[in-house]
C-alpha cells in the first residue's frame, strides 16, 4: 500500500509583488521539482478552512489533518502554549501568561516587568511543580511572555484571570465561573501563592532589584483554554502517522492526534532550516509510516517579514532539497500545499487560497504544468483544507467504501 | 482601509439563445468595463445558495449579504410585502392578501374582485390603522393583489388564513395554531371586522356596484409569515453598509440588516432605470461607507420578458454607466455578479450558476479575460453565494484571523 507525504509550506500563498515584477514569490522561483509534480499530477486551489477565511496555522493544520476546527478548535490558549514548546495534552488547561511586577501591597506596577528580556526561562523552570496532584508547567516566550499548562483530574477552563489587565490594580484571586471549576480555581490560587514565594526569592529578581529593574515576581494568567481531546489519527484513519516540523505548534497538534514526532537536526522552523535534512528524513520515514506531514515554516517567516526575495529564495532552496522526490511516486502519494497565504505585501496571513498538487504513479492528471497560485487556480481541484485527508486516502487506495 | 462595492445584476445568468447566435446576452454584449475587471481580477462561477438551487432574489440576496437563508429565510410573506414597498421590520407578521368580493351572507363570490385593476391603493391606505396597540399596514400590488403587515408586541405567525381559498365558501374566522398566537388571532379578527365596515362603505366599492362590477370588499389574508430578525450587518461585519436598489425587496432586506438606503432619482428597478445615476451615487458613497450593495433589476426584467436583445442592451448600458470604475480599484474592492440566472429562453429563474468577478489593486488574478458565464466558469472561483461576504472581507484585508 502506498504511503502519504503531505508537505505543508507554511504561509505559501501570496499576492503579486512589485519587487518580483508583479509575480508571487512562488511564480518567480525556479522550482523544477514542484513543476514536475504539477505537470504530471493533479493541481488546484485549496481554501484553508473555507473561502475567504483568514486562517491561523493552528486551525488550518487541524483541518488539513481531518479535524474540523469548528469542532476541535478551543481557542488560542492551548495552541499558543504548544507554540512555545509546551507538551500540551487533551484535557490540559492552558493559559497565556505574562511575567509582571507586583508591589508589596499586591498591586501590579508593571504588567511586563520592564519588558524583561533575559532569564525568564530560568523562572519558568522553577515554576513547574505539582500541587494537590496537579502538574503545572511553565514555558517562557519572547520578552515577558509565557504560557502555563496544568494537567490533572477534574480540571476545568471555567476560571477567571489572575491578570487584572490594568496597572495599579491588585492581582486577582482566581474564581470559578462554572460550578465544576471550584477545584481548579482553588488549586490555581494555591499554585500562584507558591509561585510568588519562589519568584520573590529568585536570584534573578534579587539581581534585577539590585540594578533598579522591576522584578518579574508575578505570573499573570489569562485566557484559560481547554486543550481539545482529538480522536487519535491512527484510529480515525487506520494510518500510522508521524510529523516532521521545526515549529512546536504543528508538532503539538500532531502529538495531540497521537502521531509520532520525527526530530530532525537542523530543522529550526526558520529561514536557515536544513531543508535537505528534513526531506531526507521524510523519504526515509516513508518506509516506516503510512502518513507523514512535514511543515516548512521558512515561507511564512519571509511572508511575515514582507521579504519577497527571501520567500522566493526559500522556495528555491526547498525545491532543491526535494530533489529525488520523483523516485517516491511509485510507493507514495505526494501532496504539496500551504496552510494559508502570508502575502509579503500584507506581512500577515490572508484569506487567499493556496495552490495544491497531488502526485503518485498512475494518477489522473489535469492540464496544469506549473505549481503556483495562478496556474493551479485553473487545475482540477477547488477544495477546502478539510477535503485533503479524504483525497489523500483515496489516492493511496485506502479509502473505505461509503455504501455498497 | 478599502471599501467594498458589490454590484448585483439581477437575474444576470443566462443560457445560449438562438436569437444571439447561441450566445448568452452577457456574451453577446459589448462590455469593455466588465471585461477589464475580469482580465485584471479574479473570476469564477457562483452558485446562488447551492449548486442547482433555483434561488429567488430574496434568498440569494440574504445569502450574498452573509445571512444563511436556511437560518433566516422565514418564507415568502415578509419578503413579498417588502417587494410591494411595505416597511417590514424584524418580528413583524406579514400576510399575502387578495382583495375579494364577499356576499352579504359572508360567502366569497370572487377571490379576485373581478381582477380589479384600479384604485386598490386607495383601499389599502384606508385599511392601515391601529387596533389594540397593533399597527396594521396594507399595500396594494398588481390587480387584486396586496400585502398586509402587523406590528406590535406578542405577535405570532401561528395563525390560519381568513382566505377560504375557494369560491362559494364563507370567509374563515382566523384561529391560532400555536398557543402563543391567541392574541394575534383575536386582534386579526377584530381588524378584519373593522376592515369590512370600511370596505363596504368605501366610495370605490359603491361606484363599482353602481357599474355592476364586483366590489373589493374583503381583504383575504393567507400565508402568515414572521419577518426574521437579522443580526445587524454593522455588528456582524463591523462594516458601515448601504444599499442602492430600485426594487423594494432588496432595499427591504438591507433595511432588515440595519443598512442605510441610498435613494437615487431615476432608479426605477426597470429597463428604463438611470444606471449612470446609480453608479455615480455608488462611487460617491464609497467615500462614506465601508460596504455598498447595488442591485440593478433590468437584466432580470428582460429575462422574465424572454427578450434576449433587451437583456443584451441593458448589459451594454450598464457597462457604459460604470465607466470610470477602474479609478476606484485602489480604494475599493469591486465585485460584479448576479443573484441568480433568469434565462430568456425559460423566462424565469433557473438554477444555473452566475459569473462573478472580484477586482482591486494588488489582487492575485486568474487567466480569464472576459466576463461571461462560459469564460468565468474557467476562473479561479467556484463558490456559493454564502462565500461572497467572507471573500470580500478578506480581499479588503478586513477579515478577522481564525486562529493564531
Amino acid at each position: 500500500m502506498k504511503s502519504i507525504l503531505l508537505i505543508v509550506l507554511d504561509g505559501l500563498g501570496d499576492r503579486p509583488n512589485p519587487v518580483l515584477n508583479n509575480r508571487t514569490a512562488l511564480q518567480a522561483a525556479f522550482r523544477p521539482n514542484m513543476n514536475y509534480l504539477a505537470a504530471g499530477g493533479q493541481t488546484g486551489q485549496m481554501h484553508p478552512v473555507k473561502p475567504g477565511i483568514r486562517s491561523g496555522s493552528d486551525t488550518s493544520h487541524l483541518s488539513l489533518l481531518g479535524y474540523d476546527p469548528e469542532k476541535f478548535y478551543t481557542g488560542r490558549g492551548p495552541f499558543e502554549a504548544m507554540g512555545l514548546g509546551l507538551d500540551v495534552r487533551g484535557g490540559d488547561i492552558a493559559f497565556r501568561a505574562n511575567f509582571g511586577t507586583r508591589k508589596e501591597n499586591g498591586e501590579i506596577s508593571d504588567r511586563r516587568a520592564g519588558r524583561i528580556s533575559n532569564g525568564t526561562e530560568l523562572l519558568a523552570k522553577d515554576l513547574s511543580m505539582n500541587i494537590d496532584g496537579v502538574d503545572f508547567f511553565v514555558k517562557a516566550g519572547v520578552e515577558h511572555r509565557a504560557a502555563m499548562v496544568m494537567r490533572g483530574d477534574n480540571l476545568s477552563d471555567m476560571v477567571t484571570d489572575s491578570d487584572p489587565h490594568e496597572v495599579g490594580m491588585k492581582v486577582h484571586e482566581i474564581s470559578a465561573t462554572g460550578k465544576s471549576a471550584e477545584f481548579t480555581a482553588e488549586v490555581l490560587n494555591k499554585y500562584l501563592k507558591e509561585a510568588r514565594k519562589i519568584l520573590d526569592a529568585h536570584e534573578l529578581n534579587l539581581e534585577r532589584k539590585k540594578h533598579g529593574e522591576p522584578p518579574a515576581n508575578e505570573l499573570l494568567l489569562r485566557g484559560a483554554g481547554l486543550a481539545p481531546k482529538l480522536p487519535l489519527f491512527r484510529e480515525k484513519t487506520d494510518l500510522k502517522g508521524a510529523c516532521i516540523s521545526g515549529i512546536p505548534m504543528v508538532s503539538g497538534i500532531c502529538r495531540l492526534a497521537g502521531m509520532d514526532l520525527i526530530n530532525v537536526i537542523g530543522a529550526t522552523g526558520k529561514l536557515d532550516s536544513n531543508f535537505s535534512a528534513k526531506f531526507a528524513a521524510a523519504f526515509e520515514a516513508l518506509g516506516t509510516y503510512d502518513f507523514l506531514i512535514m511543515n516548512i515554516k521558512a515561507t511564512d517567516v519571509a511572508g511575515h517579514d514582507g521579504d519577497a526575495i527571501a520567500k522566493k529564495n526559500a522556495i528555491e532552496r526547498i525545491d532543491r532539497a526535494m530533489e529525488g522526490i520523483q523516485n517516491h511516486l511509485d510507493d507514495s502519494v505526494i501532496c504539496i500545499t500551504g496552510d494559508h497565504s502570508t502575502p509579503c505585501v500584507t506581512k500577515d496571513h490572508s484569506g487567499d487560497p493556496v495552490p495544491i498538487v497531488f502526485n503518485t504513479s498512475g494518477i489522473r492528471k489535469d492540464s496544469v504544468k506549473l505549481f503556483d497560485e495562478i496556474s493551479c487556480s485553473g487545475g482540477a481541484h477547488n477544495i477546502m483544507s478539510g477535503d485533503v485527508q479524504r483525497i489523500l486516502l483515496q489516492l493511496s487506495d485506502r479509502a473505505a467504501k461509503y455504501g455498497a
